[in-house]
């Protein structure tokens, strides 16, 4: 019993599984890793606050608590949780729609979002409600992210302009860009598209040129995560130094020194149900990208994930953010993988990490006072642009229509009117589109393969059939939104066709028959008796046959259950063509 | 040419099919039976009018025009169009939301909803979209049906005992029955109580009565359905001959004489808003309802109907409705049902009840004066008692938990909140269940069945297998519900095998892979290569295999697809195994 005590234990608390093998080493990879993601996440954190509508500090604030939350209660060895792009633009969209003003107020909706998402996957992770991520298809995901990384660099340019827009659409936003244009702050165009082409640079020239110079691989890694974090340094000092912000560009400002504040959310019922759409969203897209990374960097190393715990780590990680001042949290991509190909090797590196950002927030936030919002921005557009992808439109347009449909379908609403109606709409499409395909199943008219007992579609093989004897095999499980296509596809076939006696549902693919299916086999079974045809089944799976065998159906059934189409070929047909079959 | 236009032509206008071979004989069929369920619509007509909230002489004008415009369109030769019970209460639900009080604005939202719904159903007719109906699984429908039923007979309390009551939903409804309980009128609860008792016995003991006194089968029927008429005149009579109507007795009062006026629904775009969801959910509610019954009459005379042009004919019809002062419309059960019965053979049987009821509202309605509402009630809680039906609840807690659990939720939240919550939700359960149970497809590890070239489960069957070789049978489609599934049962199953070298997947029952299901099939090949396994597949269907060949996943794949699971045993085993298994 104290030993399942045990496991049981370190099922819930993963923490327990790494820490009793926690030595000198894997301390040294972790402290490394700390150090570049710390560096890495500094200037990301204000920038993804900035994005969400809130101030840069909460930023910092988002990036503590959760990571250490997510150490022990989180599966994946490298995941990094933290602010991200997609959920920070979703955060700003879910409040936005409250139109509140007050700044203290937008950030208490905020911290309120963060606790009710962690509270969702919280209660999914205990309910082993992992699955629900299943119902966003890949493509729908891929075209949701690559228009949100379109949005969020769109309305990023009001920072690089130095002017004012908004918007929680590509049109709201372009119009509110061209009617600002006018206003433009020439000084922030300076600072912000030389930050965006010099980050841009250092994402693909830097490298290379450390290591021209004679660093390591690893120290030339380095120094171009190190990147943004320069382009931070240079333009403060410039805006500091030339007096830029009364020149009119935009800074940072006064960013409060100090550990996270302890704080609460709301408990406004009013407020729950305007957020609870929008925090079920969060949760969900959240929880969908956070796995996906995670699923991806734990193969590479054969471990395993658990998503079911991933959902409580998640969960922990946004009930951390809510008391400590934070906004909503997951697990971002880019700086998972930097995690680890640094060389994370447990969940300590996270924590290690949340110090650093600590110490950032006790000591740094002084110096952050003339650091230019251009800047962020250009951190940001830098960021999400690696995210937009096209591609998935011509590869899904190559394998399936109904993928490309669905993908160009949440591309376009996700853009024309938003990420929360654009995701939504996603769901619903997938969900419709294949509610759609499986309701038109693939029935095939079989027949004997000569000298075989094998059955084959009539118009694609020669076969011997009989015209007394309809054998359809249905290549689909039987269900509600498919149950009247096969009622009436049996009609079709059969009214008018006076020398049929026996039709035989062949049922080698039929995976379930759910009751919506067993009253239109009943139907089926009645109008065929009505017209003087008896009705078969054959090659009926155990399962499905377990369940037929709880209803009526096989008693009131005019014809039998055969074993194999082959049997049933055999005892059906008339004696004369019998002999021309075998 | 001319031939192919008279073929579409007919398609689109079934009149023109049956009405080449009209002659007396059918004519005489039509003649008898429009007599019966004319004066079975009569009292019907009204008693739903008031039901849904309306005048009474509504009723009768959604009994004319529509049953003329569903005989041009429609394909039923048998179907008998009108207001039916649960439609009504879905009308009064949907307008009573808008709390609107004055009648003329109540009954002008009435003609717009039946409007609304004819657009919507021609649309859909026009635009194949009859499947929608299959996303309503049969035991929701009949889940729902039942609770509707008891909704309207509650509904109808209020008129037996003479008090004021409403309530959309069982509570709601209960309380304010009780609430009101003292206000009872006792001359109204003699008639309401004298008047249900008598049409439950007429629906069970007049046509035997009847028989026994020598009439014939045909009159005997006549007679049981002439009952509602019977209770009607009665009634009527007593109120008249006593002035019940001084002493409380709610009569129906003034209806005005003349044919159905003309009338416009409303173009107020708010009013459209308001209304939509409730005119899509009475669209398909109704086309679910009128199909079954038109598919199941039709079955017994051999005879086809087609439901994209059923949208077309109900479609016409409620705008026929709309233009003429009545409301929602579809097919009845009941009246369909004695309209076939009696023998009616071609929808000019329709045409005929739509002149008789024209007569009724031309010469009768001065008689209907003095009618008690509490007889219209008393025919409503015999009508609609008939719906209920709690056997749906055992059938399918015996036949499959998940369509119970849809069937009881469905039950409890439409007497709990209403018609359109009851009936939205069992639509959403169903998909939802649906999903789940696909979302967790049945996998079976399987190996060779001894001297035989088949494959079973490892599980039931004694049967070959090898270290090196997994092969897994999907017993599923394979499509994003359950792709991240798939990966993790591969995953789960391989990680730490150190033995294993390839894995099969057996794909014999899966109908379809969508670019989810290929993406995951990707990232399987992927970890699998990092793992030094490799992915095979076999037993890929024809559709299937012709899609996968669009996509880059066939080159990327470490192994092969073999034709047969035996042919891939037979290549993969190493040389020493190859010999025992063979």
């Amino acid at each position: 019993m104290p030993a399942l005590n045990r496991a049981a234990l370190e099922r819930h608390l993963p923490i327990l599984q790494w820490a009793k093998t926690y030595n000198n080493e894997t301390l040294t990879s972790d402290l490394v890793a700390a150090v570049i993601v710390t560096i890495m996440l500094i200037p990301q954190s204000l920038a993804y606050a900035l994005l969400a509508g809130l101030p840069a500090e909460m930023g910092l604030y988002a990036s503590i608590l959760p990571l250490i939350a997510y150490g022990i209660f989180g599966t994946s060895r490298a995941l990094a949780v933290g602010p991200v792009a997609v959920v920070s633009l979703m955060t700003a969209a879910a409040i936005g729609n409250l139109g509140i003003e007050d700044p203290t107020q937008y950030a208490l909706a905020a911290i309120t979002l963060a606790f009710m998402s962690g509270v969702m996957l919280l209660l999914m992770g205990v309910l082993r409600l992992g699955f629900l991520a299943n119902f966003l298809s890949h493509p729908v995901i891929a075209g949701f992210i690559t228009a949100s990384g379109i949005l969020i660099a769109t309305s990023q340019l009001k920072h690089i302009f130095g002017i004012k827009a908004s918007g929680h659409n590509l049109v709201e936003l372009v119009e509110s860009l061209l009617h600002h244009l006018p206003d433009t702050n020439w000084y922030t165009v300076v600072i912000g598209v030389t930050a965006t082409a010099f980050l841009f640079w250092v994402r693909k020239g830097l490298k290379p040129l450390l290591l021209s110079y004679g660093l390591t691989p690893r120290l030339a890694d380095i120094g171009a995560k190190a990147g943004p974090v320069a382009a931070v340094v240079v333009t403060t000092l410039v805006t500091f130094g030339f007096g830029l912000d009364k020149a009119g560009v935009k800074i940072v400002g006064d960013v409060p020194m100090g550990i996270p504040p302890l704080s609460a959310p709301s408990f406004d019922m009013e407020l729950w149900g305007q957020l609870f759409v929008s925090a079920l969203l969060i949760s969900v897209i959240g929880f969908v990208e956070s796995v996906s990374v995670a699923q991806t960097l734990a193969a590479k190393r054969r471990q395993r994930i658990n998503p079911d715990q991933e959902l409580v780590g998640l969960g922990a990680s946004n009930v951390a953010s809510a008391i400590s001042g934070g906004f909503p949290v997951t697990g971002g991509f880019s700086r998972s993988v930097v995690n680890f190909d640094a060389g994370a090797e447990t969940p300590a590196a996270g924590a290690f990490t949340a110090v650093g950002i600590l110490i950032a927030a006790l000591v740094l936030t002084p110096l952050l006072f003339f650091l230019p919002k251009a800047t962020l921005a250009a951190t940001i557009i830098v960021a999400v642009l690696s995210l937009v992808d096209f591609s998935i439109l011509s590869h899904t347009w190559r394998y399936s229509k109904v993928d490309f449909a669905a993908v160009a379908a949440t591309i376009v609403l996700t853009l024309g009117f938003g990420v929360e109606i654009g995701v939504s709409s996603g769901v619903g499409i997938s969900i419709f589109l294949h509610l759609y395909k499986t309701s038109k199943p693939h029935v095939a008219e079989v027949g004997l393969v000569p000298g075989t007992q094998h059955f084959r579609n009539i118009h694609r093989h020669q076969v011997h059939t009989h015209k007394s004897l309809l054998t359809l095999r249905i290549d689909e499980s039987l269900y509600f939104a498919n149950a009247s296509f096969l009622q009436d596809y049996v009609y079709d076939r059969v009214v008018g066709d006076d020398e049929l006696k026996n039709v035989v549902l062949m049922c080698s693919a039929v995976n379930e028959i759910d009751h919506s299916a067993l009253e239109s086999l009943e139907a089926i079974n009645t109008r065929l008796k009505d017209m003087g045809i008896k009705l078969h089944m054959s090659e009926v799976k155990g399962p499905v046959m377990d369940r037929l065998q709880r209803s009526h159906f096989l008693t009131d059934m005019t014809g039998r259950v055969f074993l194999s189409q082959y049997d049933a070929m055999m005892e059906l047909l008339p004696e004369p063509k019998q002999k021309t079959v075998s």
